[in-house]
């Protein structure tokens, strides 16, 4: 399978980076610090970019949005620019109203004051506990204190300051070329699902210095996260405040990427790696989860029946809780794909646990049960579903449903 | 509320019978015993009618649906008419293609032989490990001893023959008059979701002695079947061999019922409470569960919004995690309602944790946590949310989610 991978990569002309650094594309700095919103661990971060960069958002589409979304989408309409992003952790600032989006309001004013930049340049975002009102005199004095500290050293402390349940910080970084120079794509993400009781939210955020112009950005944005972002599920719950920002600072300086630039697809395929990468932390550190699932369905009637067929499978609590034990059972494999609500004919359908065989034409065929189970125990665990119906495929992420699972979530509060 | 609940049924004129027995309606006797599927435990069961029966099914919408399935759809295609319905457990008889297709017409004309009726008046149908064939020596031999066993004595060895990890048999009974004759509606159930791995299935039987044609009852059991047994999920995995069927043998002799008939709606009620009793013993015995959960939606735009809502916060594991926990979580309620797709404006929103008001106007308001705490140890748990969109309601019922799931699930094989 590595080996695999490093021939995508080539053919992507790409290059991963092990040690990933949100401030490597040119123009970025970073910072991250505790604010007092949490007892102890970071709780507020900045990203900053020394030009008003082409930006994109893309959002939950839960009907409870959190009013610092709001206060986003207006920035962006405004020029389709941003240039800092101001983020909290602790308190998700969502179900609390007029209230809510006026400290939203606070919050970009105070930074835009501090940074000297207009207000619709700066973006805010939270993530935390519902429905209780940010302290906003700490938040103001981490703001101060937060300009006070950027750089391109803050990295782990940005990354850090994200995090709600997260057990770990997840980052991602490729560099390629683009018209000869060299362009870097990094983002950082923190943790999906409903992870904590009222602790929503995935929220990622990309920087490049390649020129793009927002429009363009928004384009690719929107059908990068459909293929990664849009593909993962902890436990089927999309919070109040999810969320994907991109930034991209120009300062590789380029021609601008459109679709029709000759390094295009080059630079879809690196910054696809990145927000995959995201996506695939956030679902392997899915709440108690010991694996990352993988789930790909191919021979799909169309992109978006397949996606369905993959996003039914890797989101079975059966299938889940299957795979954490270890148990090759296809049953439940082939059950979740007829209610997916995908058109297909059951007997035409392969089911591949790894590399074993369970299903072919619609029914179970021998299989090597220790090697199935085998395939199981591995990480990530792949399952591989053909459906034979037309020439679409999709990959979707998740995680096991554990013991873990049950008892972060039910004794959050005890 | 058992007060409520007395109320209720008097206005509904049915009495609902402590002890119910499958074999009340005039005309029906039953039977059930080991033949061998299984190890241990009741693994076939048979229903018959003294008479050609009218009759309607419900089945599941899961893409690979059972073989067995298609053999009662054929049947009742002739005359809308059933008279025997002959019920195993141990096997599935699902994803085992043409050769299952051959055992469950095999197995129809074999009771037809033993009964002496004609093939298409009987059903059958089986629930179990899919993919496995059934052992047709067994079945058949089983199939003669049923026939050998009939009477009106059998009610708890049928109930006992459908079961797979049910911890419990489920029969709900109730008499109306109708014309002024007693009328009995009767049924019996076995456990929903895809309890054990390939332990596929809901399976619910009503009989009843009122006269009514066919086709007015399908549509009838369609109505109540999305009223009830449609509104519960255990796991949200709907599978392969789910089905209801209804027998009516007519042996009370009243004028056939239709919707412009006075007794129509006390008679719907009726089935209705058969229906929706069996649906709550189901979800109440989901796997590793603890407590039944209602949740109940008021003032949606319409039914199917109501209950699209009701259904997305019962089916949430977050919820049923903090149910299982005694947390009075509303952030997870209200996320739950939020992305459950149905359009609703998030300021007007109420919840309710049994009588507990958590959330008005689409915000918290302060709660007697251990008011809720108590409210969430109640069994059933009552959720009640107010979207104020417009009139309609929907119920949806479930249970929580344990450590039990888990354990069950992850280690059937093992």
């Amino acid at each position: 399978m590595e080996q695999l991978r490093i021939a995508v990569r080539e053919e992507n002309r790409y290059e991963v980076i092990q040690n990933p650094q949100i401030t490597s594309p040119r123009g970025f700095q970073v910072s991250g610090l505790h604010a007092g919103i949490k007892r102890k661990r970071k709780d507020m971060g900045l990203l900053f970019c020394q030009v008003p960069a082409s930006a994109a958002a893309v959002y939950t589409t839960n009907r409870f949005q959190a009013p610092p979304l709001q206060v986003i989408k207006e920035g962006l309409e405004v020029e389709g620019r941003m240039q800092a992003m101001v983020v909290n952790s602790g308190k998700a600032n969502a179900c609390t109203g007029l209230q809510g989006l006026e400290d939203a309001r606070t919050m970009r004013q105070e930074a835009a004051g501090y940074l000297a930049i207009p207000e619709h340049l700066i973006g805010v975002i939270s993530t935390g506990v519902i429905g209780e009102r940010l302290p906003m005199d700490r938040v103001k004095k981490g703001i101060s204190r937060l300009v006070d500290s950027l750089g391109t050293e803050g990295h782990e402390d940005f990354c850090q300051s994200i995090l709600t349940t997260d057990t770990c910080t997840k980052a991602e970084e490729v560099r390629l070329k683009v018209e000869g120079r060299e362009v870097r794509v990094a983002g950082v993400a923190k943790g999906s699902g409903m992870i904590h009781p009222n602790m929503a939210t995935m929220l990622a955020f990309i920087n490049t210095d390649v020129a793009i112009e927002s429009t363009v950005l928004q384009t690719l944005l929107r059908k990068v996260t459909d293929e990664t972002f849009n593909m993962i599920t902890v436990d089927g719950d999309c919070s109040t405040n999810d969320m994907v920002s991109v930034m991209a600072s120009g300062l590789a300086g380029n021609t601008p990427l459109t679709e029709d630039h000759p390094d295009w697809k080059a630079f879809y395929q690196a910054f696809k790696h990145v927000a995959q990468g995201l996506a695939q932390k956030i679902a392997r550190d899915g709440e108690g989860a010991t694996r990352l699932v993988e789930v790909t369905v191919t021979g799909g009637e169309t992109t978006e029946e397949a996606r369905k067929a993959a996003k039914a499978v890797v989101g079975s609590n059966l299938v889940k809780t299957a795979i954490y034990g270890a148990d090759p059972n296809w049953g439940r494999i082939v059950c979740a794909l007829g209610y997916s609500g995908v058109l297909f004919h059951p007997e035409t359908v392969e089911v591949y646990i790894g590399s074993v065989c369970a299903v072919q034409g619609g029914h179970p065929v021998p299989m090597d049960e220790t090697a199935a189970r085998q395939e199981l125990e591995k990480d990530p665990v792949r399952i591989w579903i053909h459906l034979h119906q037309g020439a679409s495929e999709a990959t979707a992420w998740g995680c096991d449903l554990t013991y873990d699972y049950v008892r972060i979530n039910a004794s959050y509060r005890t």
